[in-house]
């Protein structure tokens, strides 16, 4: 299989239920290790935001959120529970769109998606909400030194979440924090097999690997919260930010 | 590694140049062998649309293209060349946004996309277009056919193309057909960890099988212009469409 361009994406298992503090680095080494797929130089690690929120204590309790007249008007038009609408808007820093139950927010971040990223699956007590971490890029800078300080080795590091599209049914992982690796493979100015120099395509790698991830950590994520993608030829990046990818308002046509 | 949960994603090379008529899932099939990966059962192949749509002689010679009165206008105000933009808007059945350049259109086939899918890269002669398949599903179903049929082995096979996304800068490879293997996973009405039922959530694993393919195919998409996906447990779905992907238009918030 010489010259053959082959990547593998492992789940990480077997990772315990996340508290807030927990070594996060550490727990995600002794489980690849206790697999036997222990990380290895340039890995690229992925990680769920949700367990990332929970070291990070990004969780709230709905019944402790007063709600002001605005969510509650605006919960009532959309028919979501008013404290929900109360953080959801709380994260936000402007609406996208409010219609028809839907809720899309631009986070403080400024992520597009739902919700601003407000989530209530895999969060023990029914009353309970995650929210994507206060700066996901330095969580990921935070958990990369921790397993590289433990393994010796040289990875890098991708923090997840799952977004709807507009346009098309269904959700995808995308990046939303990076470590170690651009979220880009840029090929403008590249010229493919007959010359022509390509002047459009820059690959969102980031949001490709999450999404390979997201294969094997498929439903059940609180099981199968990270992933080792091996294999994967790139450039380590120090300066790598996952906000590169936020669309300046300037292009933004669907605004 | 009982129990873990891995797949492999390895690119197809040594694929010819393709030619109008040229025998796509035998071509597929020999190079895998050629490579030393032979096809196995449960194998999904991913194959770019540019091969495709060669096979199907879904060319175009810009010289000779007559540029209607509207297309001559608009490909002035967008600065693109009369011919493109007259084979863009001939493969459109309507124009999503047309401002600062960018030509955003709903293909016939109800993708919406950049240019219609009609692309430059990678063809001999800078004056020759590629145009999507008439019907990548079909497309994808007579590749299958054709590769179960050489192989005797069980497959799925996706069609992949490189879009844009509104709010994300960068391209990701995402699915326009697929045959035996459907482009969702559906994960409403299951259980969390805790017992929450998700109401939401449906992954796109057609749309990430295509970009965990792009991570091996990348830059030079001429010399790897197919992979295989092995390991990925799918159910066999012989009905399946990509064009289910399609956001219908009252579900639409963004067109």
């Amino acid at each position: 299989m010489t010259g053959v361009s082959e990547i593998r994406v492992i789940g990480i298992g077997g990772i315990p239920l996340i508290k807030r503090d927990d070594d996060l680095g550490k727990l995600i080494c002794d489980a690849a290790e206790k697999q036997d797929t222990p990380i290895l130089d340039r890995d690229i690690i992925v990680v769920t935001q949700k367990i990332v929120s929970k070291t990070e204590g990004r969780l709230v309790r709905l019944k402790d959120v007063a709600v002001s007249p605005f969510s509650r008007q605006a919960a009532q038009d959309l028919r979501k529970c008013p404290q929900l609408v109360e953080v959801i808007l709380g994260e936000a820093k402007s609406i996208v769109r409010m219609v028809g139950g839907h809720l899309i927010t631009e986070t403080r971040d400024g992520w597009i998606c739902a919700n601003s990223g407000v989530d209530r699956s895999n969060v023990s007590g029914g009353d309970v909400v995650t929210l994507l971490p206060v700066d996901s890029d330095g969580s990921a800078i935070r958990i990369r030194e921790r397993i590289m300080e433990l393994t010796g080795k040289q990875v890098a590091v991708i923090i997840t979440d799952t977004f709807g599209r507009p346009f098309r049914l269904g959700h995808v992982d995308i990046c939303i924090g990076v470590s170690g690796i651009s979220p880009f493979l840029d090929l403008r100015g590249e010229k493919d097999l007959f010359g022509y120099v390509m002047r459009v395509k820059r690959a969102a790698i980031g949001d490709e690997l999450a999404s390979a991830a997201e294969l094997v950590m498929g439903n059940t994520r609180e099981k199968t919260p990270a992933a080792i993608i091996r294999g994967y030829k790139y450039s380590i990046d120090e300066s790598a930010k996952a906000s590169d990818i936020i669309m300046p308002m300037e292009k933004n046509l669907f605004r």
